[in-house]
């Protein structure tokens, strides 16, 4: 693969061009760092957006649901559809309204899904999807049996057709409002994992295992 | 408006039903809490999910942006979109992999989005919108002129045919791996302000506004 795709007429950053970014390593460094992904597939002509969690191996997405998911069912008929990552940074305040913005990172996916019938590749990607949201837990898990396998479904989709949006930085103000009087920067935002919650029906004497006490997104 | 709307087949929550929220309150508090959500649409067949930020007034979400944006154009004129607003909370960790789940929020909204036409109801668009990320700042900025609000669209989506699929609390486990000698419970994840960032091109003396320091999604 190589390393800098170009964009298709339907990725292509049209709107603020200098935002856009088709180097795989940036776009896959975003999507490592995500793990919800909002699924946009069409029934009726009607568009649904529904949020999932998402695992990336290589240059495929894996998403995984119940056999009997609506969503799952209907787009695992080679349908179109989009996966959007979004991973939001910061709010900018400028010293005018219009130049307000946000800071994020966002990836968006176009292509077909499909269903992974293997058996072995079906694992793996639930392996994949569980070790990318909570490193470490799989091992300690009791692992998926037949039944359970059975009940879920796990979808493909190549990371073809793509391209990501960034914006960072401070804001940018037209020249003549640099004098306006009024606080200007970013409140920066971070997703931050806070104190563990014991499951009521587990003895408490239990210690919380280091993957979830030092759980970071960040690589 | 009635307090609780009947989901249509569209909206109804077809897969953990015991999820499935229709009341307008508890949806409105969602849709409050948050500030970003995922416009899905169509274009040529092929559905597109773009974060934007969004405002909610009485029973309709704003959205705005670039009166040249590729989104913004294609869905002024009466095509169906998709709106999605999700709020992550927590990981859950069950003893078995296939338990393991997420707690979140999230909305969706369907519906035909038109364009705010009338100059006071885009400039109270534009308001609430920037009030509704962050509160206080529309009295300190400078207010847009008309050549902004000429270059910026807003439109509105009425909040007719809507549900919210909510899972809180501990994990779910079967029965039989209640035993399973493992931690069990949730992560919860929170999105914290860090420290604000003075634009480099202020005067550093000039103090951070206590609607900045004190930031916080919660109502």
């Amino acid at each position: 693969m190589p390393e800098t795709d170009n964009p298709t007429p339907r990725t292509r950053v049209v709107r603020e061009p200098e935002r856009g970014v088709y180097h795989r390593d940036e776009v896959y460094g975003i999507l490592d760092e995500g793990f919800i992904c909002h699924v946009g597939f069409v029934a009726d002509g009607q568009p649904f957006v529904i949020p999932t969690s998402y695992g990336r191996k290589d240059d495929h997405l894996y998403i995984h649901g119940s056999a009997a998911s609506r969503m799952l069912r209907r787009i695992d008929d080679g349908i179109p559809v989009c996966i959007t990552v979004t991973l939001l940074d910061g709010i900018v305040l400028a010293r005018s309204i219009f130049n307000h913005s946000m800071n994020y990172r966002s990836v968006v996916v176009l292509g077909t899904a499909m269903v992974v019938e293997d058996p072995d590749e079906k694992l793996g990607a639930l392996r994949l999807l569980s070790e990318h949201i909570l490193p470490g837990r799989w091992e300690n898990a009791r692992k998926p049996i037949e039944k359970e396998l059975k009940a879920t479904s796990v979808l493909r989709l190549p990371i073809t057709e793509f391209s990501a949006k960034v914006r960072k930085g401070p804001p940018i103000d037209d020249e003549a409002d640099y004098v306006y009087p009024v606080w200007a920067g970013v409140l920066p935002l971070e997703v931050v994992p806070q104190t563990a919650i014991n499951d009521p029906r587990m003895d408490p004497m239990r210690e919380v295992p280091p993957y979830v006490k030092n759980y970071s997104r960040k690589k």
